[in-house]
C-alpha cells in the first residue's frame, strides 16, 4: 500500500473524495493520514483525519451517518483517493444538506442548491 | 468572492474537484490559488496552481485538453470547488487516461481500469 499512496506532499496527508455511488453526486472532501487510511479498509467504512480536531474521524460517528465503501481508486499520482460510498442518512454534510458542495456560483452570485436532510440542531446535541 | 471562499486553511490554496458535467465522472484533483481561481472565472476553462511548477497552470495549455466550466460550486467551508467541465480532448490525465483516477484498489489488490485515449510521448513532446 505504502508505494501507492504518497503522503509526503501533503504534509502527511491524502485528499480523499467521496463519491455517491449510486448517483455520482460528490458528496463531501477530506483528508485522510496513513492511519486514517488503514482504519477505512479495516471498517469499509471512510475514517478521515480531522484537521481542525488533529485526531482520527470517523465519519457519522456523531450523526450516524457513515459511508459504507463501495469502491475505491487511486489517483495516478497517489496523493489522492475516491471513495464511492454509500451514503447511510443520505447526507454527508454536517449543515444537514446531502453534499457538501450546496453553493453554487453562477455570474458572482450564489445561490443554495442544497437538498437538506436533516436539522443538524437535532442531530449534533 | 472572497468571503466566501477560505484560503487561509490551505495555505493560500483550495483544492478542486473536476467532474464531467455529462456523466459525473471525477477525472482529476488539483489547486487553486486566488489568482487562478478569478482566472478561471475569467476564462470558463480551468486555470489550477502547480504546487510542483509552482505557477498557474492553464489546463490544457500543452495537450490542448482544456476544461470547459459548465457550472461551479463551493463546499459548505469554502476550503473546495467543484468544477463540472466539459473535458475537451476526453482525456484529463497526463497519463493519457480519462480519469487519474485510474488506479482501482480491492482487497489489497490494484488494477488499473483507466480509458487510454492518448498516447502521453504522443501529445507532450
Amino acid at each position: 500500500m505504502k508505494q501507492l499512496v504518497d503522503f509526503s506532499k501533503g504534509d502527511g496527508l491524502i485528499t480523499a473524495i467521496a463519491q455517491d455511488a449510486e448517483t455520482g453526486e460528490i458528496l463531501m472532501l477530506a483528508n485522510m493520514n496513513e492511519e486514517s487510511l488503514a482504519k477505512t479498509l479495516e471498517l469499509g467504512e471512510a475514517v478521515y483525519w480531522s484537521r481542525s480536531r488533529q485526531r482520527l474521524w470517523h465519519k457519522g460517528e456523531e450523526s450516524g451517518n457513515t459511508q459504507k465503501i463501495r469502491e475505491l481508486y487511486l489517483d495516478c499520482d497517489g496523493d489522492a483517493i475516491l471513495l464511492k460510498v454509500e451514503q447511510i442518512g443520505e447526507a454527508a454534510c454536517h449543515t444537514g444538506k446531502r453534499s457538501c458542495f450546496f453553493r453554487k456560483l453562477d455570474q458572482g452570485v450564489v445561490t443554495d442548491v442544497g437538498v437538506q436532510v436533516f436539522d443538524p440542531s437535532e442531530v449534533y446535541k
